[in-house]
């Protein structure tokens, strides 16, 4: 959806690295915004996103048996929808890739319409650019089950590729959301990758069920969530926990006990309200610390 | 579907006619019956089907310039659904390709899983054998439409190729559904085809608005249903009218005044119902005249 940072390009490297054609997709899906969710406050940034891949397929050209950036596509909505235009409503009209139930559990829960708009998208992207292999960011976790069940079931002759999440030095991982931040929200929001790394932890010291191995990370999101609301309007940061989750991999269904075997996503998602009370020259991120932005967070434990 | 009829050698025909090689695929497909239609009894008939496309493919040996069968796909369930068991309910859990509005309207009001089933498997179908053109029966006319319309939205790289309806002398569409009518209600269903052929001679005769076109083709239904309902249980054939429409080629809107740059879709389905009382020796077809039989038919205005 462009917006493009570290972690997009990650992936490019990735998929130069394994072919010798890469196509970027840069396009910002409107089916897969719900009626009140942020389509038109998503960043846009069509000439840094430009500028982003040419120094990276430079970079790529100076590397032996790496692939390049054939092309970058960018369709209009017309392109991606040519009958009737994009519907996020429920039920919606259009054509549409369901994949349910794991669709609608975790991100789909609070997000209604999105993985029917970003399979949808996907199928129709797959079949114009006919891809041998395709990339997804692990951070979008459930993006990455939802589109190799879709793989799967639909018979699409592509291999679907992982790339590990990017993250900031300090632990948060990178979005195009994050440019909403601002500081003191930037600051706080570390609680999601920091409540999964300590559950993570449990895990690694041998917790296998699911109460040993999330209640760090439930107890660590409370505690910083009630330090919050301790303090004053023009210092804090609210932010509520939509979801901490411990699911199996491939059918998404919630685990009580970790199977060694298949492993487990461990994945959070918060959402930081808008700052209630701002400072002069505080740095309050794009929009003026107005907007509120989720978060998104995942490990995977035992692969 | 298989319980192959000459409809269906005629599009294997047509196929051969414009392509090298010929693919046939037979799967009944259980997510296009819903929960409670005729799946279980649907017509199995593998051996007479093979026989039957071994004598076409003879014949096309011997037509210069034709292409030959090259295979016949006839998958299992798990291959067509190979992560969870085939549903249709709704919701419904699954991958699925929805097609809508044009998948709910006409046969999609009574059969509210169908086009999703339709559209899903052909989906699946396409994704594994890549045709460059497919060929769908006039007959299924609804089906057309939404299979074009999915090969549009979904940028799928294939041509979509719509063969006549192939009849019976009598003008009774060729259906694999017939064999259950038997003597008394496949004489009394012959109603529905000669009720369309009434509304186009309307359309021949320079009629362009909706009363005047259909009023024919209603008159015709309810006399014949009229004169059914007063004979004795023992002879008769009762039927109840599903619907009889006029719709935009491409939207299936209703029309009110067919556009003659466009056309229009003469479409009718009747549900001829289970023989009240039958005489011994009676011809009631498979299943002794129990089976509810819906029968579809269609007349393409103006093109």
């Amino acid at each position: 959806m462009g917006a493009l940072h570290e972690g997009h390009l990650s992936l490019v490297r990735q998929a130069a690295a394994e072919n010798a054609e890469v196509f970027v997709t840069i396009y910002v899906n409107p089916t897969q915004f719900g009626v009140n969710e942020d389509l038109d406050s998503y960043p846009k940034t069509w000439d840094s996103d430009m500028s982003m891949l040419n120094r990276l397929d430079a970079e790529l050209a100076t590397q032996p048996g790496h692939g390049r950036i054939t092309a970058v596509f960018a369709p209009t909505t017309k392109t991606m929808y040519p009958t009737l235009p994009p519907d996020s409503s429920i039920p919606g009209v259009g054509s549409f890739v369901l994949v349910s139930p794991l669709g609608q559990v975790l991100e789909g829960a609070s997000r209604p319409v999105f993985f029917r708009g970003v399979a949808t998208v996907c199928m129709k992207l797959f079949n114009i650019v006919t891809p041998d292999r395709v990339y997804f960011g692990q951070k979008d976790v459930q993006q990455t089950v939802v589109i190799r069940r879709m793989v799967k079931d639909f018979h699409l002759d592509m291999e679907v590729k992982v790339g590990p999440t990017a993250r900031e030095e300090d632990g948060l991982a990178m979005s195009s959301r994050n440019v909403y931040l601002g500081g003191r929200r930037r600051k706080v929001g570390l609680v999601l990758s920091q409540a999964l790394r300590a559950a993570e932890e449990q895990f690694k010291n041998g917790k296998r069920t699911r109460a040993d191995v999330l209640w760090m990370a439930n107890d660590l999101a409370m505690r910083v969530r009630n330090e919050q609301e301790e303090m004053q309007p023009h210092e804090r940061a609210l932010f509520d926990v939509d979801y901490i989750s411990l699911a199996d991999p491939e059918s998404l269904d919630e685990v009580d006990v970790i199977d060694e075997s298949k492993g487990a996503i461990l994945s959070g998602a918060i959402k930081m309200m808008p700052l209630e009370v701002t400072t002069k020259g505080e740095d309050c991120g794009l929009g003026d610390g107005k907007i509120a932005v989720r978060l998104i967070d995942n490990i995977i434990l035992g692969r």
